[in-house]
């Protein structure tokens, strides 16, 4: 089974020294993240995930959630490690002090996010989807909602939910068939039945509150037409505490290929009392708000199961004896060498390690954007980090869980036969990345959004935001005695992109499928470019280190090979995909629908 | 749930007209395999896989196999489903007629076979071992022995299975600890335990013959010093029927991520009665008589599973309404239009469509050369296809598990947050295939054995006996009205490929470590190309029929849309392999192993 372990070390090379999280929280006033609140916070996170969620993780995939007449008990253990998570004082971290919350930045919430996530997935959906509901509530609640269920949600004693998606759409919300009727009391009637709730029902918290969109009796058709209601699995009685059961009911939860210490469940609305948040008809953009949250995390949990995958794979590698190097016995005193003498299982940990850290790096660069969007000292800072948050959390949503999925695969694939077999936990870990390209908005969506909506959408502005930043960056280090070759291949690149851009734009103007088209292969081609500027970006300061005698040397030398690695043998993959933008809808469209039959 | 239709039109498409199974026939002596008769076989065999099998497809993943003190139970169904496979004489359709079989070509068992992996994965793993077991039996076994065990396991009366794993090694077979101690009556008495058995103990027939890797006292060390023994589960006695039970017993049963029905064994020899089979210490080359067939089978797992997702998928986004065309509404009367108007969803259905379609067509190309190899009037024709099996097992191995995986996951991103839901059956294929690029040597082992043993060790011979071939047709096609483009597009790329082997020859010749750090792009390189090569048979043969008026032209244009899709969009990807291959090792071997750490 592989066993996590936070790793600190490359997780302070970026706070430190890459993105210096200390210096941009002085900046915005974050005075409370002092360098050693930071490091107490990674280390006692590191501690409660290693410790605490790490043990529950493969005993929750065993074990499952069960379902009984409504009621859903999760596995052995989560309820309490829940409450030992609230108790920590973990949930309310990044939260609004105003509502009970501690108020720390939000970078240092997702930095502990992560290590959740890589140590129990499965369980860090509920206080996930907790954190969203928090946000949506934060945004668009009225005082009086935020002190009523806020203040509880920050404080972990309830949790909740996003209910969105329903049986007949889940891209498509326009056509949801959930109501909401009005009554004379301001309130409510909410009917209708939701479909994939995480978290829908369980028995860690006291009471659930739901965020649902509905449509109101008058409501326009479309996207247009949505309301987004806070339906509570218990109607806070006068004292604020939880009181009479609403009209709310699990009707069963979903068997599925992974996270299966998830809860995912039917949801029954029968005439369950509600309470409108935000403007009616605007409950798409209150969602949108926690959405956009949710997807970071999503991406998130590509690196996040990629990165215990690694470190799995890695012991392995160590550990098993399998076959002769090439060059001759590197282990002779042994029956065989480690299979990380040979050069293809290298091939699969190197590959693990550049998607991993590379992964982390755009996470944590995300993460300050984040930031500056929320504190940043004013408009023009915030609305420069928001566009640049709208141009990447796509891109973070789609290329993360893309390469999450092929890093986990590799780490099963090095482990062979023992692999497949369920005791090592190698597969789990396919398994459980294996939703991520698929919910929060699948990978295509993610895509479309992108380049119809952000790129083509802004006439190439929220592009250049980015591509300015990598051209600066490029003309900065032109001459780096090191790294000159990279710096020239991420500028052509850079350069490329803005071409193909256009390119595609232009198609676009006479036939809109030649967005559709042309968006995944867009979508991974801009990963692995922010990739490789990211991967620069770290392994300059990796060779500064090296040349002045500061810092872990080795550490360094690792971070230098595994830029050298992305740069010769992943970021290649870009000419493929570029290839394919180029080969524009004809070749996709021109063969009627029912030609596809067998 | 996808319910598989065996895909006839494809399978006569290429059986009648790209690749004349009937002529090949003709000109082989196989007189029995009459058009008539392979056209009966073609549509019983759908039958039986259509109305027998694949309805225990997933209640076979649900119930899984039961252990219970040394016992095994099928999942529901699985017994029964097998005697009707003996009983309607498929089990013999392509044995020797002298132990009872039916001597039909090899190709036309393979494509039964096809259908039965694509039904029901796991059922077919059980005769298909036992197809290997004959194999090997019939190439290396005494008349005695042909006798005693072909006989029966022809009736499928008993099972076979391939005994080469232990705990701590499956690649590295040289180190195996199992013994075998011989005794005075000329047999042997064997000791030591197997892992990952697949149909090592079942209740679906009346005996089990294991074929097992064991070492003799005197052996030399290494893979030089193990030998081939045939070990039943129950001893024949004196009328040849399953007599004493022998000192073999199934220890457990591994709980896996797919291929739950079928049984992976951990097996115990105790003093087990052994006969050996084939010459003392030469029982690796006797098995890899059993290991070229398993090869080959392994691959087309990863066909049969693409095309049962295929269907499944192809069905849904006909089915599934969701959001409007980009270009405008296309079924204005529903909710919403069917997905698959929708570019990226036609980009998952025709890589999924191009990926099998050009898999079979590399499966049939192959088993074709089986029946040359095995019925050639003469020396130089069987040891031509020897040759080009030898070139083409890795490849068939390890590219089809690799597509057939990507296929599968496709299917089951169509389906959107559906497809990770047990209960529509699209998750468990991809979990199904996940093995196929494990088993039967890693695809990393299938790499080397192309690039080091077959490519290089043969100092290009195996190579250039391809390259000539399509060396050849695209000199024959390269003024083809509508293909030229194709045409020239493949040559370039063969002739890059004779250029990069050179090259990798080359720097092999210094370092060693440049085989594996080159091997699985070359392989995958080589697939790419070698399924352009089969795609333009195919539509030279669609264009063909299309001028002439000849055949179903609806079929015809699907092909022909087909090829033009995997020459723009997916053999492109051969660009990052070259790329990657170009790279060399030293990316790979420079940072020692022990800063991969954390």
């Amino acid at each position: 089974m592989p066993e996590y372990k936070a790793p600190l070390r490359d997780m302070r090379f970026l706070i430190d020294h890459v993105f210096d999280f200390h210096g941009r929280y002085a900046e915005l006033g974050a005075s409370d993240a002092s360098p050693d609140m930071v490091n107490a916070i990674l280390e006692e996170g590191a501690r409660f995930c290693e410790n605490v969620l790490a043990p529950l993780n493969r005993s929750g995939d065993e074990e499952g959630c069960h379902f009984d007449n409504g009621v859903v008990t999760t596995p052995t253990g989560f309820k309490e490690a829940f409450a030992q998570y609230v108790e920590g004082g973990w949930h309310g971290l990044a939260a609004d002090p105003v509502y009970g919350g501690q108020g720390l930045p939000g970078s240092l919430g997702l930095v502990i996010s992560e290590m959740i996530a890589s140590s129990n997935t499965s369980w860090g959906m509920y206080p996930g989807l907790t954190h969203g509901a928090m946000s949506a509530i934060h945004a668009h609640g009225t005082e009086e909602q935020k002190q009523t269920y806020l203040s509880k949600l920050t404080a972990g004693q309830w949790t909740g939910t996003m209910c969105l998606t329903e049986a007949h759409c889940g891209t498509d919300l326009g056509i949801i068939k959930t109501r909401a009727a009005p009554q004379a009391d301001g309130s409510y009637r909410i009917s209708g039945s939701k479909i994939f709730i995480s978290a829908g029902e369980h028995d860690m918290s006291e009471n659930i509150v739901h965020l649902v969109l509905a449509k109101l009796p008058d409501a326009p058709a479309g996207t247009k037409g949505i309301s987004l209601f806070i339906v509570p699995k218990f109607l806070p009685d006068a004292t604020g505490e939880a009181g009479e059961r609403n009209g709310v009911t699990c009707g069963s939860i979903e068997h599925k290929m992974g996270i299966k210490a998830s809860a995912t469940c039917v949801l029954n609305f029968d005439d369950a009392k509600g309470f409108l948040i935000g403007e009616p008809n605007k409950g798409l953009n209150c969602m949108f708000t926690m959405m956009n949250h949710a997807r970071l995390g999503t991406g998130m949990q590509g690196l996040c199961l990629g990165e215990t995958s690694f470190q799995g794979a890695i012991r392995y590698a160590n550990d098993r004896l399998q076959m002769r190097s090439l060059t001759g016995p590197k282990a002779p005193e042994k029956a065989a060498d480690p299979i990380i003498v040979h050069p293809d299982v290298r091939r699969m940990l190197l590959t693990m390690k550049a998607f991993n850290e590379g992964n982390r790096a755009l996470t944590y660069f995300t993460a300050q954007l984040l930031d500056m969007a929320h504190l940043g000292a004013d408009d023009s800072v915030r609305q420069e980090a928001e566009d640049l948050l709208a141009f990447l959390t796509p891109i973070c949503k789609a290329f993360m869980t893309e390469t999450g999925l092929e890093v986990t695969n590799h780490g099963m694939q090095v482990f062979g036969g023992h692999g497949f077999i369920r005791e090592w936990g190698m597969e789990q870990l396919v398994r459980d990345c294996r939703i991520a390209p698929i919910y929060e908005g699948t990978n295509g969506i993610q895509a479309l959004d992108l380049l119809g909506r952000k790129v083509l959408g802004s006439q190439g502005k929220l592009l250049r935001g980015f591509t300015k930043i990598v051209h600066t960056f490029c003309a900065t280090n032109t001459g780096h005695p090191q790294l000159k070759d990279y710096v020239a291949q991420l500028d052509g690149l850079n350069r490329q992109w803005g071409e193909l851009t256009t390119r595609v734009g232009m198609a676009a103007m006479k036939n809109p499928d030649e967005v559709g088209a042309a968006s995944v292969d867009y979508l991974m081609y801009s990963g692995y470019l922010i990739l490789a500027y990211l991967w620069l970006r770290m392994a300059l300061v990796a060779q500064a280190q090296l040349d002045s005698g500061s810092g872990d040397a080795d550490f360094c030398r690792g971070k230098l090979a595994t830029c050298e690695f992305y740069f010769k043998r992943l970021l290649p993959r870009t000419a493929a995909h570029r290839a394919a933008i180029e080969a524009g809808s004809d070749c996709l469209m021109n063969l009627p629908a029912e030609l596809f039959a067998l």
